[in-house]
Order: C-alpha cells, then structure tokens, then sequence
C-alpha cells in the first residue's frame, strides 16, 4: 500500500484473490444428494429442511440424502422433480431466477442423464452446471485486443458488470459448441460462418457456494481471432456495449478490480496464460494454473 | 480391432491411455516423509529398510518418515543426505543414473528449499521433480508443423524415443525460464535471442511410478514459434536428430502409438488442446483436460 494523496478506497485484486473468491464453497456445511449410486449433487443445511418435508421424494440415511428408488427412469425422475419444483416456485423460493429453461443432471458432461431440472432450481441442488465462455480477441499492428462487452444494466444477476465476449449457460439437449454458436448469434451478432471459427482450448472448474447455493461449475473456454473490422453488435437486451481493448489492459482490469463478474476473471486468466502473457518464473504462476483447474473443491 | 491381414501386432494408445500411463502411481505402496511439518516426499515399502538401517538420519512413527531435526537448516540437511546417498552410490543403489547434479526439494516451485538433493535420488524418495517442456512450432501456408526430436540411440535413459522439441531437468539454483534459454542452445542450437520468446503457457501434474521409484513431478509447458527457415541442430549427443513434422502426423503418432517416451505425450496432448485442434463435443475433451492437471495422485 501506498501512502499517496487518493482519498478513494480500492480494494486492490490480484489474479489469485479472483480464484479464492471463485472457490469459496465449505462443503461441511452441505451434504451430497445420491440417484441411486451416483452422487447428483449437495443440499445446504440451510435448505434441507425444504427437501426433508417431501420424504416420498427424498430420504436421508448415512450423512446424505437419497432420492426415491421408485423414480427409476430418467423421465420419471424429471417428471417428479419439477413438479416439486413448480410447488416451490408457487411458494417464492426462486424469486425472479426461475427460467423454464431444462439443465442436464449427471456424474460428469457426456455421462448418461439422470434427469432434468430447470436452470433456477440447479444451484440450491448443488449440481454442476457448464456453460461456453468465449474470448473474442482481435491480432491488430499493436498487438492482441479483446472484445469485452458490459452486462445491460437491468439484467437480473450482476447487471452493469464487464463479461467474456460470449458467455451463456448449458441447456439440456443441445452440443456445446453448437450453443456457443447459438450464444454468439443471439449476444453479439456474430454469424455462424464466423462463430464456427471458434476453438476450444479448455475449461476452468470452481466450487463457488453463494449462502445455501453451491456451484461446482464447468467453464468451457473458447478462442475466436475476429477480423479488425469485424465488430460485435449487442442487440438482445443482454449485453450493454461492446469495447475493444488492448490485452493489457484486460490484464490489469482483472489483476487490480472486481470490474469482470466474478468467474470472467477466471476465464480470461486462462486466456493470458495460454497466450504466453505471464512469466514462468512469476512467483504465483504455478498457484494460478493450479487454481484453474479444481475439478475438486479445497474444502472437502 | 479389424480383422485385416496385418499381421504386426499394434497396442493401440489413446490421448486417455498416455494419461492414465502417466499416472500409474499407487501410493498406498508409499509412506510420506517429513522435514518437521513439511511434506517432502515418498519413501517405497520396498526402499523402507534403507532408510531405516539410519536412525540417526530418519525415524519412523505414525506411518510416516521423519528427517532428523537436528538437521535443523538446508545446508545441514543438504549435507547429511549428500554424505548418506555416496554411500548409497558406492553400493551401486544410483546405477549410471547419478549426474552430480543438485535438485531443490522443498512443498512447492516457488517455497523455500528445505534441502537439496542429487536428481538420481530425487525418485527413490518420492520428491516432486520440475523441468521446462518447450513445443517449438512453425506455422507454414499449410498448416502448423512441430520439430520433433528422437533422442540418441545411446541415451541411458528412453533411447530412441521421440521428445519434445527442448526438455530437461530443473536443477537448483536457475530460474525454470533460464534453464530452458540454456537447454534450447544445448540441446537444439537455438539461439538466446531467439530462444527469450518462447513463452509459458502453463503446466501439467503427473503421479508416475516405476517399481519403488516415484515421480510427482510437473511439467512446466511452453510453446516457441520458430521461423520457418530455421534448423534446429542436433549437437550435444543428446538428440539423434529433429524433424519438422505437420500436427496432424503429431496428432495421430501420439494417439496411435507410444513412439513418444511416455510424459512427452502429455505435453503434446495439451498443446493440441490450447492450440484448438479438439472439439469440445469430443466425449473425451473434459477427461484429457483434467487428466493433464493431476496435482493430487488418482490412489490418495
């Protein structure tokens, strides 16, 4: 810290708070929630009473919850899950979340569906949803520049916040990459001749809790090289503006302030990674890589 | 397998059986040992009794080895392990691999050295070992190709195996960065100047164990775009010459067979991923990337 003349408290980041921050879920405080044999999910203690009150539906034996055996196909398990749901929703559990919007139940991204469950519901559950995270940058004389849009100020959840350049959740039923496309079209006009470019080079895993709702999500991260003259055009309602930037100072927006939504952070620490922007011999690069990639949470 | 009229026996590999391969460790075979609090490695059930024909250097209790703590500074540990592994050496334990060489060994990269130790000794006590793995690519009008080494057929060590393009150990007391600059001109007659632009681009965790030899060891990734008329020149003895081959030859050689010595496979799997050459709907593409980042053992 300096002792300089600005009255103005910041609150000084660094590329490894943004990790801590994402992964900041204490599982003792949750149990996991079993289909059969396999481990769906986590229940917050907080939210086990909700679960409790429907014993056809979940029972609890040995430190975790289990959900009914009769319930044993896919559909039926959806079926019973969302009417549960829908009675939830009736009595205001989801707020304005609720998206009608079906996510995919299961051990790991391409294991068989255990079943379906809307988007709002996913969190308190604690079941890992994914999602494509793309970073759209542009090679110009000057060197790398990315395309960083601004969340619209009235979306529901982190309105005003910087983003990646395409970001969009995973819906049950639909290719990864053929959603990234879907997201690149409805976010930021990108056609698809041009979206399809698009490479996967990865994904980042966290374990992020928010009170009684965990997420232990999946990023899957993008690279599109955009042509200079090329420019996204926010026309959905979701995305405020675009602005182009030099890398650098993507770089110092992430490393000094909370300006990105809190996960952002993380897929564009990949990207300066991956594009050879940190040192070796940084004395947090081998914390940073690590912290990318926790596929199981610190707190176990 | 088809029934064609090959009749050469091929072992089909695959991106997941290099990591699998990679991190055959099983680590209830091993005991942890200690300097004070600290974590410094492995001890095999098999490599026990050595230790403990010294008692006044390591003592056992709570299934776990403890380094003496009257051995109370680096230098002192440093010292006691050298004069302890010469006569190990005279007994012929080292074999041809002792280099005279001295390795860090301490909780992480960047944690302070709790005592140095010779690299040929680095395995038997189960100490996690680092190294530069640096692709040197060119981009051509068609396509990407990758230099590719086979190491001397006189090696001790993998001989006639395929390499990454520079690799090497990390000895104590360089930067990882430095070492590589100095490994590029030695292994690869690529210049300083030339060699600085290689960046990092991050790393990847392996848990290998061969008999009662253990490797926790990282790989510390970069990536070096080489212009197209340059040669890279074979002239230590350790390289028995370098090609310049397309990714997609790369791509299939690592997948198909094990011509690659094992963790280089690793390394190349990953530069396939960063550089976009998977899909992300490839029912293996989550799989490959969290194998490549193993910093806790799959057998715990």
């Amino acid at each position: 810290m300096t002792s300089g003349a600005s009255s103005r408290y910041v609150r000084r980041m660094s590329f490894l708070d943004h990790i801590a921050r994402c992964n900041n879920a204490d599982l003792s405080q949750f149990e996991p929630w079993f289909v059969g044999a396999t481990r769906a999910g986590f229940i917050h203690r907080d939210f086990a009473a909700v679960i409790a009150a429907r014993p056809e539906l979940f029972t609890h034996r040995d430190r975790a919850w289990h959900l009914a055996p009769a319930l044993d196909t896919p559909a039926r398990r959806t079926a019973a899950m969302r009417a549960f749901l829908l009675e939830l929703k009736a009595r205001g559990q989801f707020g304005a979340a609720w998206r009608e919007e079906p996510y995919k139940v299961s051990t790991h991204f391409t294991a068989p569906t255990l079943l379906e469950m809307e988007r709002a519901a996913v969190p308190w559950f604690g079941v890992r949803a994914y999602g494509p995270h793309m970073t759209g940058y542009v090679k110009k004389s000057d060197g790398l520049h990315i395309w960083v849009p601004r969340r619209s100020y009235d979306k529901p959840t982190f309105p005003g916040e910087l983003d990646n350049t395409v970001a969009g959740g995973q819906p049950a039923g639909i290719g990864i990459f053929e959603n990234l496309v879907k997201e690149c079209a409805e976010e930021a006009a990108i056609p698809r001749s041009l979206a399809e470019r698009a490479t996967a080079v990865g994904f980042i895993a966290y374990w992020n809790q928010s009170g009684p709702q965990l997420k232990p999500d999946v990023m899957t991260c993008f690279d599109l090289e955009l042509p200079p003259d090329f420019l996204p055009l926010a026309h959905d309602g979701e995305v405020h503006a675009f602005e182009l930037w030099p890398v650098e100072r993507v770089y110092q927006t992430v490393r000094d302030t909370d300006e990105f939504k809190y996960n952002c952070n993380l897929v564009l620490i990949d990207f300066i990674v991956r594009h050879g922007l940190m040192r070796a011999d940084d004395p947090d690069f081998f914390a940073i890589v690590e912290g990318l990639h926790r596929s199981q949470p610190t707190h176990a």
